[in-house]
């Protein structure tokens, strides 16, 4: 997309990022406590937080100054909490998430919409603002700060080699409608691999350097992280472990190959399967729920498939060799289910004799780690091109302001 | 290892580099040439000149400088391009191949020898010993001079996370009796993954920094290349492609898993199936020469192999994406019988609607890849830990040297 250097030079900041560093940490302050914590000149502090303050990011606090006694009060900056911005969007093909995070990079509400999977890359941004400005309005949030829109999309999404943040037309066409609605520049990922993102930066891979994430659901897309970093590959195509040919006489998947594990697992496939085994089931909740309580036919279908699951990401944790898998999707929450034949396909096929420590886990971030990821990957960018990682520490709670303003769409 | 500052830091001195870097391009300089062309002090270059001289790594020639006319002939420093630097030594379980660098990175030696699969790792060093300094004697090549060692092993080798080169006791006890008989510090990877490294450094791979690479041959091992670096993985097992399995209920392998990839298609699993065929072979050379030769049971053997192994790198294409794949081993050189169907099953079981291109090549290192990734290790490690990336530009003539010096054990 067309790049704003002003805007996101802001945000890449690095003296810009101690300021809000510290605010974080310590809460209101002083401009001369801040200049004295963070070491800034004078002059490099005041157009900093003037900069700050036109943006709505922090705001002025009068409080009563305890050893001034009855002077005038001070005047402290604080974070505006309440300010939006970073903006992380999810689009897959049938529906939205969007999460609003502030300055604390604290997710300060989320939601989700249904989308008409035939609409068009136009109505689909519209659509998207929509949501999002309804979900500012009722909270109360103001959407005047945003620096960024980190933008979620199935399928091919990225061509590292041409430095191009969207190559489909159709991805271009819908941060294009977004940078003109929001005013702020969009960067675009494969919205499986920006889960991944996610769970290592707030989720289920904490930690972890070295993970494989798994996304079951509809379709089955990944993530790799190799060293700390996200595996975009040569072409922008990395991570499609659903993919992965189980039967190279198998029938034709839309990606071109034939026997994709995605063809024989994702949740549409489950539910004829279990229709036809007897039990019929209407969506992947009930699918779940019916497994959870022992029907037969939504045990076997459900296992045999984890099975499946399983026998693919021992392939991959033979290649990468990894020391975690995060498992996302309606399915994921079947700890005896799913995440134990997973564990048990790993252990008896994936170099047993080497004796790894893998670690399966459910996602951590029901639903929203695309979404989440965009705000990650506007974080590492910013991090990145100002020359060092910008922290990306987790809030105290992550989920804490999401969780009480969800909106009535969740 | 215990590690030799001293030594190591010899190595990885920036300025160092960038003398010995000038005396590669330009050839002889005197030492105010030397001053002037690096920008380095009097001192500081005096200094670098003084150890190098004393290690043998640059020497002094007495040439007449026109300039001059007939007065006392100028003493220049030129690089003793026969003085071995750098070790690559690969130890496979049946033998080993060492190849000696000199400090221009030119490789000014290499041999090969078998080695005894049951021998102890003492017995195994002192093989490697003895080979090396037959090569270097019989050439007039000095191992004063030399910096460190690369060492190549099979299976687990690399522990990153302890930080230790060397974490199995064979390993360890084979670095450690390098170490104490040649005097320089070792450094050790999987040797698949070390042979990935000099593909990308020297070899086919040259370019590419997303790329895998398959070693085919007695075993079946591999390395990935992702955004220019290698993956080693969490526990430093990356990379086994060999050790996917096929089929989850197949025979069981040494690895404790089942159905691997290497249990159908390793080399003596295929001398077997030929000759149960009618066509008894006795050796890799004799399939690879009889399938090329058209005879019906090789090429329908190593035909289905390679069509095995497509598969796999399908597979392992779909997950991280690379633009090249290379193939090592003994099998490598046929185009039409084994690059071809590789190709083959990557076009069609690997993302085929994502349109990447993805190159096939055989290696371009004729056995030695591993052995040359020992000295790619050094090189890289030295430039990492020296802040920057020390210069690997390939010598001009890469094997010339090495091609004119071979040892009769090739």
């Amino acid at each position: 997309m067309t790049e704003r250097p002003d805007a996101l030079r802001r945000l890449r900041s690095t003296h810009e990022a101690a300021v809000l560093g510290e605010l974080r940490r310590s809460g209101a302050l002083s401009r001369s406590e801040l200049m004295e914590r963070v070491g800034l000149s004078r002059s490099t502090l005041f157009a900093i937080v003037a900069d700050l303050l036109e943006r709505g990011a922090v705001h002025e606090q009068r409080a009563r100054d305890r050893s001034r006694g009855r002077g005038r009060p001070a005047l402290r900056l604080a974070l505006n909490s309440r300010g939006a911005e970073l903006i992380g969007l999810d689009l897959s093909r049938s529906g939205l998430h969007v999460v609003i995070a502030n300055c604390a990079h604290e997710t300060v509400a989320r939601t989700s919409a249904a989308l008409q999977p035939d609409s068009s890359p136009a109505e689909r941004a519209e659509v998207a603002v929509t949501t999002l400005e309804k979900l500012a309005t009722s909270l109360g949030v103001s959407l005047a700060p945003i620096q960024g829109i980190g933008l979620g999309l199935p399928g091919f999404v990225q061509d590292p080699a041409a430095e191009a943040d969207v190559p489909t037309p159709e991805a271009r066409e819908i941060a294009a409608a977004l940078e003109a609605r929001l005013g702020a520049p969009v960067v675009t990922d494969n919205n499986a691999r920006l889960a991944a993102l996610a769970e290592a930066t707030w989720g289920a891979a904490r930690g972890h350097g070295n993970f494989v994430y798994l996304r079951w659901s509809d379709g089955v897309g990944g993530g790799f992280m190799v060293d700390g970093r996200l595996v975009r590959g040569a072409h922008g195509t990395a991570g499609e472990i659903g993919h992965t040919s189980c039967d190279p006489q198998g029938p034709f998947c839309h990606c071109g190959g034939r026997g994709c594990l995605e063809g024989s697992v994702r949740i549409p496939v489950l539910l004829e399967a279990c229709t036809a085994r007897g039990t019929p089931v209407r969506d992947a909740a009930e699918l779940a729920a019916r497994a959870a309580a022992g029907d037969p036919a939504a045990v076997g279908v459900v296992g045999e498939a984890a099975d499946a699951v399983g026998r693919v990401l021992a392939a991959a944790a033979a290649h990468t060799d990894p020391d975690c898998v995060v498992l996302d999707g309606e399915l994921a929450g079947l700890d005896e289910l799913v995440l134990a034949p997973v564990r048990r396909q790993l252990s008896r096929l994936s170099l047993p004799a080497a004796q790894r420590r893998i670690t399966v886990r459910a996602s951590a971030l029901d639903g929203y780690a695309a979404a989440r990821g965009g705000v990650a990957l506007l974080l590492r960018r910013a991090g990145q091109e100002s020359g060092g990682l910008l922290e990306v520490s987790p809030p105290q709670s992550p989920l804490a302001a999401g969780e009480g303003a969800a909106s009535a769409a969740e």
